[in-house]
């Protein structure tokens, strides 16, 4: 069995770097990675030289390198191994083997319940993981490592969802261990908004050091990378900011026991809610969108309010965090710009100058890719890190 | 002219995280320092033959071992070298030299008027470095690192203030290069809430990872440190939480051309104005404690009622941040448990049960040497780094 409980919460910020370093392909001398990351040239020899040992990165042809000096480059085999992601939903689950840049090599996406529990979900989980490699050609021999997103709060240390509202049964279920017992690679867990946002880091903006994405869907949550890293927090729950309460929401009581919460006022259900209200035949958030697609005005408005609320909240995160780009997704967030519109409306106009001067609030550009996207990305990011490569090299299988 | 660019704004939290190790003083081995930090053992090696090397760790006798085997255990040998910390307010400076562990080895505290500009302040700053280390009979060659906390926005990359609004002359000085003149060692500058964040976290809250510092004076900000790193932001203005608008500022101007701002309503000043209002004889903040102190029931309750105001944007920064620690200082801080009060009402209504269950919600231990012991704390960070050492290792003096 892998022991992934440490590697996985700490700070391997350095590993992190060199990995999205030669993500990207592009060959590298061990000077120019010493350099962009900041690490020890002797931790940069000694890392590509494991990486070397395990084919996971190849030296590059270098006409001028001479005799029996070290080939001087080196750039990632992305397609040494691969990772699996998943992205476990209430209702759907996607599953994507990736190779170690991201790139999907197969893709199922198929109707699951997520309240039928946790054997039951990683039963097919696991059955399925099968059925792809074997789809695409590769060994199981390949994997060396899963990634998954659940709807819910996760422990990330440990891989165990903690008090999750809509996954009965999985509650301190330990994930990691139980997938183990069949697929035996290192597991790592997460909530899916926060691996959305690596998803939407990797795909769309790989440079920012500062990014927050916000799923506006049944609920709102977001997921946030500072200094180019996730942030948990003390409890995991960073970035929970569906139960803050706005200015709009006196007196309305929210699903939470409280009143007045953001996600009481612009989550779908919510939006859904108030066209009801007001004599607007729809059932759910996905109506809504279908509306604003048509054109209809009453709805168009309530999203745009909904912007504004969502808008309210996030003037404080650009104050506290201050990010450089706001990355917008979920379902209700195909209602397009005039969501994207109310939010900017409020941010623009309560934010200071320079917080808002280079600050992009956009769509998400990885959109429904972005969960499983971000779930390869933590599997990648855990096998190339020290303790991943330690236990490729030292396989306890 | 040793380059500071870099290390300062990149990630080496691992070797933060071994300085934090060391710090305590206690003897530890490479193999408890690699567990520990999740660095490689071979980078632990490395880095600690660095440090013996440079006398700035020493071994540690151990009956056990043997003949020619490298000493098993280290700690950290603080008196080694020193640290110039600086805190540069808008009328009066403090300045310290400590050892490597942070302990103050001498102290002096000088008015200064920070608008006479960069030349006039860091001479000042220069000359009385000297006086101190003479006065302590430490000799120029042990210094290591300065840092210096002043009272504005800074591009930490470069230690150079920006458009800082009460530091007229300051805009774009380049800091570390004037000092470098005088004193050749790295200068790190960041702005005063960032320091006092890394000084209260020192000096009480060592084991803290999510730790937010929340300023209360002539201004409000906070500095945020989340996954045991000071965070800045893509503008380096994150935590800058005075000018997010509260529910009960509709309409009040704020120096800043908006309205409704939180230091509009709950700074010194603004507390002071509302009580001159009501017929109550303030002139300033400090007068406000005054007032607290002797009971004076209106001023008592003007300062919970900031609190509460300063409660609204902290609990949207606990939903976000998800800290353990919220410590609450500056001036204002004195008032005491009247203003934690406010603070503790708002967010404890509010906040969702699991961010608040470990959350404490304090007044600054650190208080007045919050500053200069975060000054420290950034002085010996760098100069404990890897490019630190390489730059005691290989002088460019």
């Amino acid at each position: 069995m892998v022991d992934i409980s440490r590697g996985s919460a700490l700070g391997t910020s350095g590993a992190s770097e060199l990995f999205q370093l030669l993500r990207d392909g592009r060959p590298r001398t061990r000077a120019e990675l010493a350099t962009v990351t900041g690490l020890a040239r002797s931790t940069i020899a000694t890392r590509v030289d494991s990486l070397m040992a395990l084919g996971l990165v190849s030296p590059v042809g270098d006409a001028l390198s001479t005799g029996g000096r070290p080939p001087s480059r080196f750039a990632l085999n992305p397609s040494a191994r691969v990772v699996l992601a998943a992205d476990l939903g209430a209702s759907h689950a996607t599953l994507a083997v990736t190779d170690l840049s991201g790139t999907v090599l197969g893709e199922l996406r198929e109707a699951i319940d997520i309240a039928s529990g946790p054997e039951a979900v990683l039963s097919w989980m696991v059955e399925a993981a099968t059925t792809l490699l074997a789809r695409i050609d590769r060994d199981h021999d390949e994997l060396v490592a899963i990634g998954i997103g659940v709807p819910g709060p996760v422990e990330h240390s440990t891989g165990r969802p903690v008090n999750p509202p809509i996954m009965p049964g999985w509650d301190r279920f330990d994930v990691p261990g139980w997938v183990q017992q069949h697929l035996q690679v290192p597991v790592l867990v997460d909530n899916d908004v926060n691996i959305m946002a690596l998803g939407e880091r990797a795909f769309a903006w790989p440079n920012a050091e500062h990014l927050m994405f916000v799923k506006i869907a049944t609920g709102i949550g977001s997921g946030v990378i500072s200094s180019g890293r996730l942030q948990r927090g003390a409890q995991g729950i960073a970035g929970d900011i569906g139960h803050v309460q706005v200015a709009r929401g006196v007196g309305i009581p929210c699903h939470c026991g409280n009143r007045g919460c953001l996600e009481a006022l612009a989550s779908g259900p919510a939006i859904a809610r108030d066209l009801r209200k007001a004599g607007i035949d729809v059932a759910t958030g996905s109506d809504v969108v279908d509306l604003v697609k048509r054109g209809n005005i009453e709805a168009i408005q309530a999203v745009r309010q909904a912007g504004r609320d969502i808008g309210e909240v996030l003037t404080t995160a650009v104050s506290l965090i201050n990010p450089s780009v706001i990355a917008i997704g979920g379902s209700m967030a195909r209602a397009g710009e005039h969501l994207i519109a109310g939010v900017r409306e409020i941010v623009y106009t309560r934010s200071m100058p320079l917080a808002t001067e280079h600050l992009a609030i956009v769509q998400s550009s990885a959109a429904e890719n972005a969960a499983v996207l971000g779930a390869s990305m933590l599997a990648i990011h855990h096998a190339l890190s020290p303790e991943g490569i330690d236990a490729l090299a030292t396989p306890a299988r």
